[in-house]
């Protein structure tokens, strides 16, 4: 049996935009057929709802996608200011930014272990896979406990996703893991230098869960931290409302899909007619066939007075090969260059820990 | 354009999987090849851990499947003991299974306005779709409605969404909405009833949702209740702890699939080394080749320590086809005859409203 | 390393639709969502397009399916006048139905054996894999060589595929390989027996291809059997002008989805206009987004003139799951009970070798 | 109603690898993960198999690429001495290759008429539709006449569709259908000029079918052309075993995946043990799990004994995103420069009309 250290020696590097201008390329794209073309008109799209001084760009993030090497495109979007709020599963903002921002590193897996047949092995090093990489579950459990110490250390009391990941990116202050003190950037860091709030509604369902657990779970009948996820999805709605022009650029479907599309229908509840999102784009490789919400078309949300249909696009790639073209399109194209920052993370309640 | 009266004509029925003895056919499927012998071999797996008198049957649920005429299945599941606690997104519990418990019903899209084309016309007369089938939203507006009714009736603290969906089991009863008053039967009030606890980990992400952000808009500055995904997954690892031996049987992926796995680790953080889920068994059409989690193999889960590689079955099958096969040949075989009730929600701690 | 013979010890076994009466559980399909009331209606034309007395039935077979489990699917339809013609690829055909018509058998690959992983081993122990079954390649060499005995003993000119599966069907009679002596039933022999003529358009693609190029080989520079696609399309092409009124039932897409819709197009190409397919069903899983013609939908073959809108069906699903009960359906409820037999071979020149 | 011209404005246009150098971005996609990695890997196999001396290269081709906007692609790959042999469906090298040489163009459906609920509308005008892409089907007429014309004026003998195929790159130069005078560039004339063979192994199953029925409805009793398609499986046989070492680029599964493969067993059943294909690259989305050859890993097919697993990739993408990054890369590297040019045509019989 190798060594987990034998295992773990090529590190996931992380794609980065700026040096590829892919501009004719994509442009090239718009008179081909098929994915290319529906990638070339989400590129349109995504500049176009970052050209529209009006919109507030919602990101929202499914599936593994930092551990596979697009962290620094989500780092770049917010730090050139292409998106003003983030919704995403738990595991790519705790698991694996986060992860990253205490120094540790995802690796690829040579082609015999992402075949499966090996995972037995894998198990015994402490060693787990996503598809065909690897992570050293010894600092994924440091990365739990982590965030245990940020729950301990704050006032109980129950707190939305967006609080607690706001505490976060304090703490990779507080300890220098930072790229101003030689750390690595993350999506939550740059995140909170910038104001740009981060929402995960199934926050328990990742690492900061198992923290969060055992925060929990230690203090027994005395107050604790809880993260009510309601609070989430308020927070958000409010932000639509103070922004009533939104898009949407989603990869992969899930909960920061629905979420993101129903905060519509929750302004509405609230008594304040919001118009439906005006832009979005969607990444994904789910078949629409099996009817399931990840998979759905966004002519289908317009049905439900989600999505307006004017600018909306489904691409169907895995996301590591559109995005970095999706999103190199509008920089490179410097769509952003006159965009105001929204610093939405300020509209909502100070965070009082 | 039509009326939103006849476009609302012909309702989805529920599938009784006990009218259909698929037994013959699923066991000559055990020696043909693909989907039909997986299927035919995941189906065993499900009838072997019913079989299993130290294992608890975990459900998952993912995707829009009580819309789709596989509500009586997870019924009769419930009511025959052959599961003990369900995992799902909030959309099959609160926005399918809720609604129609409450009096509503989901529609058969006709040809026409299935293919994405009359979605504008759908919105105008206030009728949602979800791929081939139409919902009322005036309706779905009301089940919202319901949501906050049941929220500003309790204690204002920090729920997990077991204890809320608990409460609203007690709503149904209290209005009357039960087989025994004339109503339809619900996942919701059948768990109710036995006991079986039902986790929605992204709660907020639903019509209960839009319930309890007015709710909450409403309360203002006062106390309000709060949706703890924190104290769901503390509450579902408790159970793991209680009875160590586990099946899953998942339909989808998603946040149930990650939830459900994710307890053998938040066991072990809590220093109680619970063995990985014994049984696993998952119903999906999702591609592995995204990375995702949703689409990720069991024997992938297995390098995380969460699920064993003995027992284990993806079946690549839309849920529709395969899910009445799988369980109906449990049932048919009367696998969970000598079962003993688990009553799970009598372990975590008693709702006080 | 295992021997061959540890290897291949459990068959693959055809489904018996006959012993399955599935009309009360499609019947109840008909009011469910997906795949489910995809697959209800499918069965429904199918029934349909077997009462229609003008209607003649067209089999399209791509994909493995004979060594899946299907193949008495096949045989009970071509025996029970379900089917007047067969369109397939040459591994339904030949490497599959006739191979198990000499006698020999397909097996079920064990876990271990269908990860891809112990490939080399199989390479070792000339065994082919097909996902999930093995195949004894020293049999398959032998298949390829009846193939060569079988064209060696032909007058040497133009065959279409079908005069030479034909002539197959002969040979598995004059060898005593039929049921009546014995031997296992297959879809060459049925056919042969019943006059369905069998097109296989890319007929050196497969084990009559390696006995077809030996036989070339063999002949040097004398005459020698060629197979002309060209006539196939002809003969195919015949049996429209001649019948009207048609129906496909499609299993998978490539060569044989295109060739038999394209007959409409060839008819008209020689002066004699005939009418779209009438009728037409495809399972499949492949992804419409490709824009291939294995996934495209029969509404873009309307475009083409090639298939009616009025009765056509998708259903997305692996075959071994949906063919047995869409074709179950048909036969259970006797929809071909008063139907005419075509026995269209004899409408095509005699087969003179 | 629009008319035709209204709705073919927007010509496909072919993307040219030579003006975008992707090697920075596709040397970056080799440490991230999933499809990424995968297609880096894959485009440093085929540059690996052309920087091989020894190694002749086979394109294979399935879907509808051609109208997609690969045309270029594969012209340049041509011109550039990156191919030796190309294996393809019919409609790709026929109706839409030597249909643009012809003249004629394929055109961009606007978002209305990609959607399929407009198809009767495009019958009505004669308009033929491939997913987003519209035809002219008069045009598509006088291209399969052209095959009838070109069919009329051969000697009457079995061709090798690789015989035809070059008859059509005559035809072309006959007709001043060339760059040089005037007209496009394509896949068939530039690998006349070449001797660059193309083979069609169901070469009925296209625009060529329709006019070689019509020759030989014409023809009558009279001797006539077919179409050998056991001859193609000889000829492309024999280049295997005058050059022992292959590689394989295909796009699609098919007919032609199977085709090129399976001339490892073809030469070995001639007596000349040929090696297993030495590099192997599929770009393809179909999914492994209903077990057709088209999705089959390369894995699977060495058990066959067809594919080395040394150098063999499957890339997960649809062909417009894929291709012009794998094809560029290995363009831009210049791994063709020290190439030698094989003109297997010239291997080949001569074709004697």
């Amino acid at each position: 049996m190798p060594t987990k250290k034998e295992l773990l020696t090529s590190p996931i590097q992380h794609i980065d935009i700026k040096q590829h201008n892919v501009v004719p390329m994509v442009d090239a794209m718009h008179s081909m057929a098929y994915s290319s073309r529906d990638l070339a008109r989400a590129a349109s799209i995504y500049e176009r709802m970052l050209r529209d001084q009006e919109c507030g760009v919602i990101l929202c993030l499914a599936g593994s996608l930092i551990s596979a090497g697009l962290k620094q495109i989500f780092v770049d979007l917010i730090r050139n200011n292409m998106v003003d709020a983030v919704v995403s599963t738990g595991a790519n903002i705790v698991d694996q930014d986060f992860f990253e921002a205490l120094g540790y590193k995802h690796w690829i897996a040579d082609d015999l272990y992402r075949q499966g047949t090996e995972d037995a092995t894998l198990r015994e090093l402490m060693i787990d896979r996503i598809y065909d990489t690897l992570i050293d579950e010894e600092e994924l459990r440091l990365c739990d406990d982590t965030c245990k110490v940020i729950a301990d250390a704050l006032n109980p009391r129950p707190y939305s996703s967006r609080e607690f990941i706001r505490e976060m990116g304090a703490y990779l202050e507080k300890q220098g893991k930072t790229p101003e003190k030689g750390g690595v950037d993350s999506i939550i860091y740059s995140a909170y230098q910038t104001d740009v709030p981060i929402f995960v509604p199934a926050f328990s369902d990742c690492s900061a869960g198992f923290g969060l657990v055992a925060h929990q779970h230690g203090r027994g009948d005395k107050p604790k931290v809880s993260i009510d996820s309601v609070k989430d999805f308020y927070e958000l709605t409010q932000l639509k409302i103070a922004n009533p022009t939104t898009g949407l650029l989603m990869i992969g479907g899930g909960v920061p899909k629905n979420f993101a599309q129903d905060i519509v229908v929750a302004a509405e509840i609230l008594g304040l007619d919001a118009p439906m999102h005006k832009y979005a784009i969607q990444i994904t490789v789910a078949d629409v066939r099996d009817g399931a919400l990840s998979s759905s078309t966004l002519k289908e949300a317009s049905s439900w007075g989600k999505v307006d249909t004017t600018f909306e696009q489904m691409v169907y790639s895995e996301a590591t090969l559109a995005l970095p073209m999706i999103t190199g399109y509008a920089y490179h194209k410097k769509a952003h260059a006159q965009r105001k920052q929204r610093r939405w993370s300020r509209l909502l309640e100070p965070v009082t820990a």
